[in-house]
């Protein structure tokens, strides 16, 4: 009660400031104001010389697609669901975990209603949850084909992550049921959202530094030995090639725009390393395509942490390192400038990856439009996936029939990422 | 409805796919679980050599402190609310501004209701908001004084932005008003609760590379020349130096902890360019420390983003750059390693430095603890800054008298930022 | 005249300066003097933080060895000739060129007398130049042979230039003739005396950063389309392979100290560019080593400059970028440090790479030594090459028998590099 | 003999290897040939996307200018003697030292004869040695003035050592000394001869990122603490100031091309650090420039090394890191480059700078041109020095007059650097 009385003298004299008035005083121009029902604000800063995003306008919670986060393992944890909520078009409103305390602590963090949680059984009744207009995969990829089939059955668009599948077959279903149920299917390729690889694939195509001749990628990291899903054959379909070499296959299809015609590859698999019991730790694998570029690759379990993709054009060489990380990317450029070699690394705004990606799919199902990474796109990598083991196993050359044209498993490209 | 039927079809094919059941299979211990109240799962790489974060674990929603942001300009739009959704501790539950259209707008975006909305006038109703545990004022700085005794007369916990005040008196005032309502004041000084920053403090304390011996830090942009309120000088205090100045001052006090003793500095003031009719483009300033470390920083507003900051120690320089970015930093150490020089760069997870912040005051809030950077801290600076423009102005030195003891303004230093 | 009058006047004057008296009252100890005939100097900085290298303490001019350099093109004039001027132990007295005029020209600059110069037809008479002790020769690859066998017949120790040799057969003569002839033979793998591969190669030897797991190779330029030695493949024996590939096999070769086992290739020859009419643009190859190590490796003639190495341990990345350049190299180790991740840039002194190289073969001359990278390595390559060919022609693996211990191919290493 | 017999086996039958014949086979266009006494070459990579620098032709050693370097410390020894090694138009011919063991080591080590080697008391002889075109002075600072005067008297040209002397009153007198000899005299700031340093110059004269408005500059190292002389105030004239502060005085001025109207000052002399007995450690200085730039500048003997600058204009920081090294130097332009900020490192030619700085002069001497840093540019830096202790001992401002034009101390610019 002093206090109060305090407060309420401090109130009083405060008055005498007067600062209020002073902004009054500031031109509208200047304080911005609503356009088309967003914030809109003058730049702070001389455009010509210093980068400024554009304010974050999220459409209004209400108005946002619900999605249905199918799986509470790390990735969901923590990238997908803070993911959510830097996305414009997202919010989460239903969780799908086979451990339903986990489920609840997880829903009280994100604002999920308790009709919002399922679990691995009774995921079917998601049909009748309005709520929900899509669900996001993000289960052990053995568990990918059925949960697509299920969530197409129940009427949900689908987002899945990659690897789509274990199996040609198993991805051919997929895309199959999501035609027939009428729903989108996209595969979670989240680099190919991003604005560092976005960037890439546009000089690439706009040829601003020559044609492209070779393409080097690595991406590999240390896991623990603990017996997790993806050490596990029949749960993840294979070792470090699906999991991670996945985006080193997919950037040399997605820079390129092109299908290799030809593949050689090694795999090694250490006796006496529990991690390596049944699958792969090494895979190395060797891309040619049709325009006569190579693309040498390789993915890992057993080495340090290493995300490295070289890009050599004519005229420069196009670096990202990391390049396939959540966070911290960057863009090195190599190249001619007059009498001096010249490197220049270029910074793009952090976002989160998966907010990108989802909000693009949202776009998609608001506006029914094939995503920029359907189905195809990962039934096309799974088809490769087969083709590297085959290689890997013979020790000969795969040869694959040449296919004509560029992104032939592409929808229209996302919106300008930056 | 045909559609009804197709999907019905699929959902009972899929059963035979049986991916569930594998999952089931899965030992326990790899699932993670929840332990007081938080979701806890295995690490996925090897701890020896891969950095894996703690899992992103927020308050419950409803437990979340409320914060009431004051002003809805740029910083908060681009930068507080958007950090308030990383938080830990930390809802929107209320939005003052002068701008009733765009406070909707952001509401809507931000989840908060009409009764959370105030402008500049009845900004005094807070009091009887229940939601709100403390007010973030993010106004244009001859406002921050009087805002700060509205609120604490309101009965709220106040974190004001940098800087704090417009004089040594303003500041004086905050100090005291809150005091006297028994209410928290913390200066929001984000870099001080940066994982780099806290880094170069614990590597200084603890002598990792030796004693510091001399600092330099530059930080300053090229501002857009459109009258907005910081070239304004009785809203603004003053040029460069109050708004980006400060972090070099700053840094240079929680580096060391110590506090001047002499002072130097020169301004410009360029005319003919519009930006600088009322304040000062550059501000350079030198600063001598106790234990003989000498500090040169410079701040400015007509030249390229740079903001740099280094720390030459006898044994080592520690970079950082950009040092004062909302994000992106880098940390650069360079030091003898045996034959050769090596530099190394060290990159932190990147996570939004207002969330940080924001979480930092809720603790102190809940454990009714004085913030790191209280207002003591804001006025310390408010009084160096009077000094600097006094040693520019005369041409002279200024001298100061020495405080023993180091990190006399600051409490507590939050909990460990990684 | 009047000229000198004035400056005597001058010498007159300047006696009241008296410095030279100053100098004089320096303790001795810090002027430094003559230790077993080379200069001694006290260190200027403080050796626990500062690198200061040792003095460039040459060998006396007349003791130093004699070299013929064999062969005038680019290599000799821009690196090799410079490099003797850097070189403690040897000094240029011969030249072989087909252009007489030009190596009169060269020996203007560099001190050849006149008899010091030779043809490639009258190049027999240098077993009469007493002032040459050994060649080095850097002639097209298909030269390599014969001029290794008529120096070695002529009694002089021979330095080749990689690659060897154009065919297996050609390297075992090369061997067979200077063991013959008891002449040392050394083939110029310059980066096996680089301090920056040293390092690697003794961070990998000490596990500094766990066990070896994959590398990654590049190493392309951008041939001029001119028709060059190199264009033609009875002069170069392949096209990029065995003149800038064979540095990526090496690499791969000395990092590990192992042999590979299982080698897959692929092979680019772009129609239409006149570059490639008779030899190979890309060479994409994978060796796989004893320990289960994977090397992807890939050359190229027509993509801008990239020489680029990553070695993937357990516990770091050891990345060299440039990694095979004449100068500029940098080491970057990729690691985790506490709770970041740290990239650590390690420079080493610039030193010309072919004077490093040719103190080592003197030194072996003089010590009657196996040097570090004799015939037998060079012929190892060769036989690599050949392996790799096959697997690119065939596309399937080629297989080669197991070779116990690490380094057989290779002599004692070097002194220390640093 | 046996081995001679074996070798002449050999000689005969390395005749069917038929290699010489090859060679023949190559367009002559392509092998080069001489111009104008130099060798020409075709390039050997494509121009348009990689770097190649000119072959390094030197002038006879016959037609050499000579020089006497006086003194052998550790400049010499470490730097100046071998880059005369790199230089185009000059080598040494005599050597002056107080040691006479010393000074025959290194003359058995650079061919210098038994009559080039004076001491400093016979010094005065060297007028009558023809051989020798100028003498580069390379004492402890007190002896500049006086070796400048005696070289001059002798009718030998000066190239002396920064800084240029200890006070106004001697810079001045050896100017007014050289010009009455009709001597050319030089002072090696090395910097204004290196690529990068012109490179910014170039782009700031330019506009090539618009208008210059700051700079910002540290040039510091841990000196061991050894009584060398420059801890002797009387030999070294001060502390880190004239030593090592001077780089980014200069810097600061040839970027800018102006000369300061004020400077403010603070430095620091740590009691009980042997080394600093009489000399300054720290010395930090604030530069305005009439333009309005501001530079902050900081020196300093007892911190790790560091040597940064960093240039702030309107589109642009330009940084060289390190800027003063002898060696390793490297340019980092950071700027907006489209929606993204880009730091691009440029990096030349590895060559040694005191080289570069010879040849300049040797052109001078032999076009009888005013050098690019004269005797002028030194006084200058003298007058300026004298300025930044006087601001620092009093704390107050000192103001110099505004002296009009750009360059008004420097003579013609060097030949393209690169």
């Amino acid at each position: 009660m002093a206090d109060v009385g305090r407060r309420a003298a401090l109130g009083a004299a405060v008055v005498a400031l007067g600062a209020t008035a002073a902004l009054a005083d500031q031109p509208d121009a200047l304080r911005g104001g609503v356009a088309n029902g967003k914030v809109d604000m003058p730049k702070l800063h001389d455009p010509r010389t210093e980068v400024e995003g554009p304010l974050p306008n999220a459409d209004p919670i209400t108005r946002k697609l619900g999605v249905a986060v199918v799986g509470l393992g790390h990735l969901s944890l923590d990238q997908i669901l803070p993911g959510t909520l830097t996305s414009n078009h997202v919010r989460v409103t239903a969780l799908v975990s086979g451990d339903k305390a986990k489920a609840r602590v997880v829903a009280s963090q994100y604002g999920v209603p308790e009709a919002g949680l399922y679990d691995y059984t009774d995921f079917d009744r998601i049909k009748d949850n309005q709520a929900v207009d899509f669900v996001y995969i993000v289960l052990p990829n053995n568990m990918h084909a059925e949960f697509t089939l299920r969530a197409a059955a129940a009427g949900k668009h689908v987002l899945c992550e990659k690897p789509m599948a274990n199996s040609v077959a198993e991805a051919e279903q997929m895309v199959a049921a999501c035609k027939q149920a009428d729903r989108l299917l996209m595969i979670a390729y989240r680099m190919q959202y991003d604005p560092y690889h976005r960037a890439i694939i546009k000089m690439v195509r706009d040829r601003e530094y020559g044609a492209v001749r070779a393409i080097s990628a690595v991406n590999g990291q240390n896991d623990a030995a603990n017996g997790q899903w993806r050490q596990v054959l029949k749960q993840a379909g294979g070792g470090s090639l699906p999991d991670v070499g996945i985006y080193c296959l997919s950037a040399a299809r997605y820079i390129t725009g092109e299908e290799p015609v030809e593949i050689t590859a090694q795999l090694t698999q250490p006796k006496d390393d529990p991690r390596f019991r049944e699958i792969e730790d090494l895979c190395a694998f060797t891309l040619r395509f049709p325009s006569g570029v190579l693309a040498q690759c390789m993915s890992g379990y057993s080495h340090h942490e290493s995300r490295h993709l070289r890009v050599m054009t004519t005229d420069a060489y196009i670096e990202m390192d990391p390049a396939f990380s959540y966070q911290g990317l960057a863009m090195h450029i190599g190249r001619k400038a007059g009498p001096a070699y010249a490197t220049e690394m270029r910074k793009f705004a952090e976002k989160n990856q998966f907010g990108r990606e989802m909000d693009h799919f949202a776009e998609c199902i608001r506006a029914n439009r094939q995503p920029h990474t359907p189905g195809e796109e990962g039934l096309q990598d799974q088809r490769l996936i087969a083709a590297i083991y085959d290689a890997a196993r013979s020790g000969n050359a795969v040869r694959l029939p040449e296919i004509a044209g560029l992104d032939t498993t592409r929808g229209p490209p996302p919106a300008d990422a930056a």
